[in-house]
């Protein structure tokens, strides 16, 4: 099934868009996990629990996870390895995997980042999907679009981001139309000539949940891409900014909560959780961010 | 010693600006260094061993090697495994080591991939600088930008690629400046307030050598800035390609070339070399590099 369809069916089997970003870092770790020694080797260990641990308090709850890769890569080979155990770990309990790599290169070189993580045939870490960044040009994005179609896999192609900088460059206007509205031009160009069942194509956009209307506008812009919406939660995102990004079915986007999520622990409005298990904090904040979608936008269709 | 003066001195050691590209691709490598086997642990064994005695093969000749992350992603853990080990063992042979990833991302994600690759304390695979894509704008670079001035190591960003379809973004023209004028704008401003003992800074750009009218007007937009030329080789870029990217002393460029130098067996014009080891063809196409280079350029001045 293609990936487009497979997301699909990842937020209607749960009846939310919700991705969980597992975005470890050390400093935020409950100290259960911080006990053992701070090597790269015992950080990647106390990384892979942590993310594992995660995903066992939400899998029931979310269809998507996303890891970003850069915490694991900050701790070298072993977390390198920490993050192939996780994502194959989240695969095994039925939950899509969205990388998070802002990956990007030319010809052959980008053929290899695709090789390494897309699809379940990947050579390096087996994905659903990876983020690209698109600064290269469409014959970048070939190489990766090509491999996901092979693969029954998906790209999301960072359109516009969700931070204040992000302006710098995609707000630019060039002939009448901004870089952000040519890139989702190009990224709804590729999905609509590949379109699933669901309704939308395997090529995807990032569009943060931080600039409610642009997110509105594009969402209008690429009536074929599924949206990938950071920005939720500690960056300011709530549900009312994000409620454009969703067709009236509630499908269309995903909509991504990292630190809010699962590092709940640590938020003052969870700290009645403080005597129980930190998990309980993750399901408990997973579970009011399902509800604000619920009620605030048409995810409540699902 | 900030980075830019160590890419100076780095240069002028051996009089030349080669950057080696350590680009293993399986299919490629000498049949001697495929029997083993090709499970990915194999053939990162073989990526590993290939790199390390390209880098003994070249280390005499040139000042930097610059491996490509993305072929050694693509073996996953074991192929992240060996990159980290041919990066120490190029730094231990007095080389500088450029890795070539083209991170990027926001705010302290941004920061992890700075820590991760930045410098001799870097928390992940130690390097001397790192490749960046901007499209994510100024406050995505600045993480990177800090991390580097901490640890004297550099950054190259994204600036004008070498590839086709890289006109599609960059070559886009805003407010009468094209997308990749102003990156070089926000690169130079950067670099200008970093100054090296050599006159440039430690924030450099890769500009492709495959457009040398843009070549040239780069070289005088960013004349702080340090700059990294790939396409030389293989994708078209000539000595006479490179000529405008070098100061009056030859300084200002390092020139990248992988596939042809670290492929050079396969090459015909040297297949003179078939009886002899494969090294004897690396180190023949690096030594017709630097001529040419000496010969064309001010290179000749180091």
């Amino acid at each position: 099934m293609v990936f487009a369809d497979r997301l699909a069916q990842a937020v209607q089997r749960v009846g939310n868009p919700v991705m969980v970003g597992l975005d470890p870092r050390w400093e935020n770790l409950p100290d259960s996990l911080r006990r053992d020694g701070d090597s790269p080797a015992e950080k990647a260990q106390a990384f892979q629990i942590f993310s594992c641990e995660v995903i066992d308090a939400v899998k029931d709850l979310v269809g998507i996870v996303k890891p970003q890769m850069a915490f694991f890569e900050q701790l070298g080979p072993s977390g390198f390895a920490a993050l192939a155990e996780v994502t194959a770990y989240a695969r095994r309990q039925g939950l899509l995997v969205v990388l998070d790599g802002k990956r990007n290169d030319i010809g052959s070189t980008g053929a290899a980042y695709a090789d390494a993580y897309l699809g379940e045939q990947a050579s390096g870490i087996p994905a659903d999907a990876l983020t690209v960044s698109p600064y290269l040009g469409d014959d970048s994005l070939t190489p990766f679009i090509e491999v996901a179609d092979q693969r029954d896999a998906g790209v999301f192609v960072l359109v516009k981001t969700s931070n204040p900088g992000g302006k710098l460059l995609q707000d630019l206007v060039s002939d009448s139309l901004t870089i952000y509205q040519r890139m989702a031009d190009l990224v709804n160009a590729a999905s609509a000539v590949r379109i699933g069942e669901c309704g939308y194509g395997s090529v995807g956009a990032v569009v943060g949940a931080t600039y409610p209307q642009q997110l509105a506008e594009l969402r209008q812009r690429m009536p074929q891409s599924w949206l990938l919406v950071p920005g939720f939660g500690a960056q300011g995102g709530t549900a009312d900014s994000v409620a454009a990004a969703f067709d009236a079915k509630g499908l269309g986007a995903v909509v991504n909560n990292s630190r809010g999520i699962i590092f709940a622990y640590q938020r003052s409005e969870y700290a009645h959780f403080a005597g129980s298990k930190w998990q309980n904090a993750v399901e408990a904040a997973t579970k009011q961010m399902i509800e604000q979608l619920r009620t605030e936008t048409s995810v409540s269709q699902l």
